[in-house]
């Protein structure tokens, strides 16, 4: 078996839980990789073993951090790698043990008691093309001029679903709907189900609210007049530029993020995990 | 095939149109009952084609009025009849076609040109027996004292979920999702997924948010102290009191509603009506 | 000096601390009152002292209890006496000090070391008479029939200011913008403004929403068909039963709620309770 | 009497009706001046009439355009010049007449029959300073990169109001609480107070809410590790970036808003326009 070690990077506390499993890993006579970013913050890692995450071919990865840390990986990685969250973040929600639990946790791995958590992800088109990360939380297509509304038409499988004037529109999955999606008034959605959030973020109208429709939708979005420059995040982590003009199509990937799991509690963990927001 | 005609009890023209609808299939050589209270309130049908609710087998009822002569029907009959609605309601979410419309549709009926539009119900158990009847849009748990908030816990699978102190629950499926959960902050939900909304009514804990959950799940509710006489309500139509030491649990019915549509349109037919309740 | 102790009914440890405060006040050679409902509950008191509030006529009240206390003080004494609350409730937005330091906050006042808050009340006219306690907190218009809506229209200084369908509606102070106003979507209201919030409960429209309008405003509500019985409750204490075609007319009453405090602090007190609400 | 005439830029009606409206004045022997954005989207005004908005002195100015020229007028002009608004914008908050009533509403004016509505507006210190326009509507602190949420604190006179990891905040008066405000959750306020209404825009943090605060507070806001670049806005129409470690104080400004108004109708006018918001 082959694992793969990433750490936070900014929290020290992190990088040495990251460096202790490297080293239980490796003593037990596993493969075990370390990615660059890591290794920068901590350079006590064998050189030989640092690999970046973009080219990662592990069985499972150790993410030693918070759901920044996660939604990291998966936008770098190329193939949909199992992770091991430990959570040395804030709130958690994607992680599944705490630090103290890390050494129980890999043996339970290790002796194959657990099961692979699949969660859907969004794939972005703009103008046909594919060529921005899937999302694992959410799209957000942002006015580019922070104060200045934009004017946006979104259609679902090509019927008009709503016309905003607004700062602009997230596009979340479940996995999303406990982060920015849940900031502009969405529903928690159950990680079981497979669909799409569509909320408006502070929409000028008030009748336009936030919409759940299927996985198997084409959600489209074109701006109007007056057209202002919009810029595309996704999961908080990529980010870029897009003009008005661009043609934006959201659908499901068929990539999914895998997360390792050993209990299969959804309530009243998410719950609580919304209430402890702030 | 044989024909129900069933009309809005409250309004002239409605019943002046069931009559019209009844002769002319009547003439048109098919069997066409009526129902007892559409007969109350107009004598000319024939009175051998009379008929309770309770007991039409019909291939097709053809509904004139709103939302709350479809849930009527849906209440009392004992099959899934499959439903074309007439609106001469207000909103009308549920009806597929306008007053001028109807003879057209008739037709179209008549030549097969048609599909079924069938929508899940939600079915109730209160110390574990189902005695009252499935909803189309929601159930809504009430306080039996207006001003006075219930303590509740309610569980999804058996885990906890949340607890609340609030005016009550809904709990609504994606058909209501446009009625009274919309009211309370709950999500516009497309009518093909199949799924539950849950949604607090005016909690006083502002972390407890409405949440979407598989329609495979179970829901529970359970009384806490001050124990005070709820209200269950069902799609606003039906009405019970009950103990607040019964055990509540919510989940999707075996049975279907099934509506006669002539077009798959969804956007932006649901979106432009929610904008227009008034 | 003359004191009045009055304790909450249902909590033996509010009920000993009262006795405690009585008997202090006493031995310190106060004239001291206990309410009837306080004596029934603890028969400890010397029957003498024995008053009903209604009856009450003292230079201060000592209220050990929470929120409710002080309103059932407020609804049923005859006179604007000074309160001051010592926390045995849940949150506490009115009182002032918590049960260790009673006896120290005792000191402070008999030293003259405290100030007077004092906070607008309204008063309200069911066909032009005033025959219901002032309320401290809010009036809640509702339904009747609890899960069926009502239909209202409201006035401000004779505008309409809206016409809804909802459960009710929310006439609140700023004292009680932290309580079921704040549930319904009601902004927190500072205590040293006077105003009026009015809040439709879960209204059918979307774009009805709260609103804030001046204390010398006079508010007028008048139901629609369908006319469906309505309750008026007042700070969650008093409860009627009122017919539909009744003219309910809101204005500041005369009378004040007035609170011994010891410091001014509103920030971060008030915002910090309402995210203990729970 | 002196008279100053503003169009909105882009509408050649605007433009027009404002050259009928200064014509008219000029004939009937009043002075006239038009500021110079109008003239250079229409050279038909005498040149020698031409002055900057920036040093308009005069009895009253006739605005032609929506809300948005409004505000442009409050931004540069020097003195609390009444305004007379001819609504050629969408919603009109600010604007009294239609332009079918542009001349009717002249002969008012000139023949005295009118009020002056007077709203307050919020000045802005930053590090002591103020070198930012007054607001009428509102100030928006906003996260200088869209997406990335910033960590903010606020006081009120000195008292900490609530900590928020948000998009940024607003800060508005009673005039602007029909706008940005309304968007994130605010409620409407009666033009006849003078108030502050402070609310969070999307917290995450689902207890943070709305606040109305006293005209006679001091407002401060304070940025918190991650030290993000802030952005602020004036009434949507002025821009700056401010770096994270600058002292942001909002008060009450010494400047009034005037408006001239024919009537003193805000019920249903407000209430309705807010419904039509779109």
């Amino acid at each position: 078996m082959r694992f793969g070690v990433v750490a936070r990077r900014d929290r020290e506390a992190a990088l040495k839980l990251a460096y202790r499993v490297y080293d239980f890993l490796k003593v037990s006579g596993y493969d075990v990789v370390v990615d660059v970013d890591t290794f920068k913050n901590l350079p006590e890692f064998d050189e030989g073993d640092v690999v970046p995450l973009e080219e990662f071919d592990v069985d499972f990865i150790i993410a030693i951090g918070g759901d920044g840390t996660i939604l990291r990986i998966e936008h770098k990685t190329k193939k949909d790698l199992p992770i091991l969250g430990v959570n040395m973040g804030t709130l958690g929600f994607l992680t599944e043990v705490e630090p103290h639990e890390t050494f129980f946790a890999l043996s339970r791995l290790l002796e194959g008691e657990y099961w692979i958590d699949e969660r859907m992800k969004l794939r972005t088109y703009l103008n046909g093309e594919n060529s921005v990360p899937d999302a694992l939380n959410e799209d957000a297509i942002l006015t580019g001029i922070p104060g200045k509304i934009i004017h946006l038409k979104y259609y679902v499988d090509g019927g008009l679903a709503d016309e905003i004037r607004s700062d602009g529109l997230i596009v979340s999955t479940p996995t999303g709907s406990t982060g920015y999606a849940l900031s502009v008034g969405g529903p928690f959605v159950d990680p079981r189900l497979e669909l799409f959030v569509i909320a408006p973020i502070n929409p000028i109208a008030l009748g336009s609210r936030p919409m759940v429709v299927p996985s198997y939708s084409e959600i489209e979005l074109v701006a109007l007049p007056p057209e202002r420059e919009l810029i595309l995040t996704i999961d908080g982590q990529f980010y870029t530029r897009i003009s008005p003009d661009t043609e934006i199509k959201i659908k499901k990937s068929p990539r999914k993020a895998r997360f390792v799991r050993f209990s299969c509690e959804i309530y009243p963990k998410y719950p609580f995990r919304i209430k402890k927001r702030f």
